[in-house]
């Protein structure tokens, strides 16, 4: 099989290793707007060569789309378009409804596969590429019903290959539920960093004592705005009803502090660690 | 030199293995009040014996206190009322205002040394300490013009030893910046927890969908209510300061996405990023 890859990022790239390294493709192109992202993309063996969208739709079998979600319906109609029935193509964005909706009525629309593989790092970029990046993690599979059954298997095969469980739920089940395991997550550790970084004007401190537990709950807030921001818009009604819980659920901590109340601080967390149990 | 360790969980049962691994002590005995989890730190080989505070006053030359902030005032208190000058008490708490306070004036106050060792883990318990815990990580030491010098270089040797960089601050200066760099993560830890848990009652999706991102974010919620609930009482109105501060860069970023605010966010999150620089 021969694959092109549409963004030579972080997920793309770690895709693009992924079909190389797991023999899936016996050559693997890359597409990639960044003049300088494409030359390193090259430079770390990511992709075999970096091609034009007329080569792709060429030669390739599979066309996978790794750019932030809001350049995916147009990239996807316009791929869609041209795409002979033989080809496949596939998205790997973080929200499906505009995606599947703008896709919806397309006569091609069998030979898309919406997926999205829960894996991320908070670096980006050709650099941040690396192998063996999916195993593991779970994929979801939007609206498997409509794409072409050879389509939607070939792609099935090759997460699996990867060694990844697949989820199969609706575009809209899939933003709501990523609005509350990953979105809000990203948000929340924004705003810490913005919080800290407005209250700590001798920086030298957070560079000392920050210990394990800050560095990872403000981790996710070096992730790359340019992914983000699309993500927190396309996702917008979903992310905007989880933020007012978790606004809530900061005003009642803040409360019961104000008021020293220790019970019932002790009875949040005691609920709160149940997480444990959920997250194993 | 012999040691006995109050407390013998994360940290206290960390410190106890690292007295022992580090060859600083030959002899290192734990006082802990639930019997369960000395017979566990006995079995675990956290500490050579469990002896009474009458016998650790007898025969120890350092003594540790690695018990919930709450306690340590009054605790810290009745040892110094009976320590000999040659001995040495340390505390490891996250919060140090009111154990500086309480102790200030007392006429043994030379034999105590106030410290924080920027490390901990979400678990808790004997099963929770491990080898080289510290190495490599901050400790604070506060008004240490407070302590007598041949303590505090003992105490600043047992720390160097570890491979800890020590940072001298008073008690008002460290339990501010531990609001920032600590406290305030684990709170919105907890809050984020309790708001995916409210929403989502669905646990398998939870499960199942939960990449890195949400995992590290919230890890810090599975942290023991009986430690945190002290700290974030006693570290009352730094903390409800960052609070507020946290809540109104949740709005901010809230507003944002209501209004489609795109150049909003990128310039938020681009803000926000820097603080890969700071924690390289």
């Amino acid at each position: 099989m021969k694959a092109t890859v549409i963004g030579l990022g972080l997920i793309g790239g770690s895709f693009a290793l992924s079909l190389k390294d797991n023999a899936l493709c016996e050559r693997v192109t890359g597409i990639e707007h960044s003049e300088k992202s494409a030359q390193r993309a090259l430079e770390l063996g990511l992709v075999d060569a970096i091609v034009t969208l007329d080569e792709a739709l060429a030669e390739s079998d599979l066309i996978v789309l790794a750019t932030p979600v809001d350049t995916l319906p147009i990239l996807a109609t316009k791929i869609l378009n041209r795409l002979r029935p033989d080809q496949i193509l596939m998205d790997m964005g973080s929200t499906k409804q505009e995606l599947c909706e703008v896709t919806m009525m397309h006569p091609h629309r069998g030979r898309l596969v919406a997926t999205h593989p829960m894996w991320g790092t908070e670096n980006s970029g050709p650099e941040a590429a690396v192998h063996g990046a999916f195993k593991g993690r779970t994929v979801v599979i939007c609206d498997r019903h409509l794409s072409d059954d050879d389509a939607a298997e070939q792609v099935e095969k090759i997460y699996r290959t990867l060694g990844m469980p697949i989820r199969y739920m609706s575009a809209e089940e899939q933003d709501m539920h990523c609005a509350y395991v990953s979105h809000i997550s990203h948000i929340t550790s924004f705003a810490l960093a913005l919080t800290v970084l407005e209250k700590e004007r001798e920086e030298e401190h957070i560079f000392d004592l920050a210990g394990g537990g800050f560095e990872s709950t403000v981790r996710l807030a070096k992730s790359l705005p340019q992914t983000w921001a699309p993500i927190f818009l396309e996702n917008k009604y979903n992310i905007l009803d989880v933020l007012r819980e978790h606004i809530h659920q900061l005003q009642i901590m803040r409360r019961m502090i104000e008021r020293d109340d220790r019970e019932g601080l002790m009875e949040a967390m005691q609920r709160a660690n149940k997480i444990r149990d959920i997250l194993k």
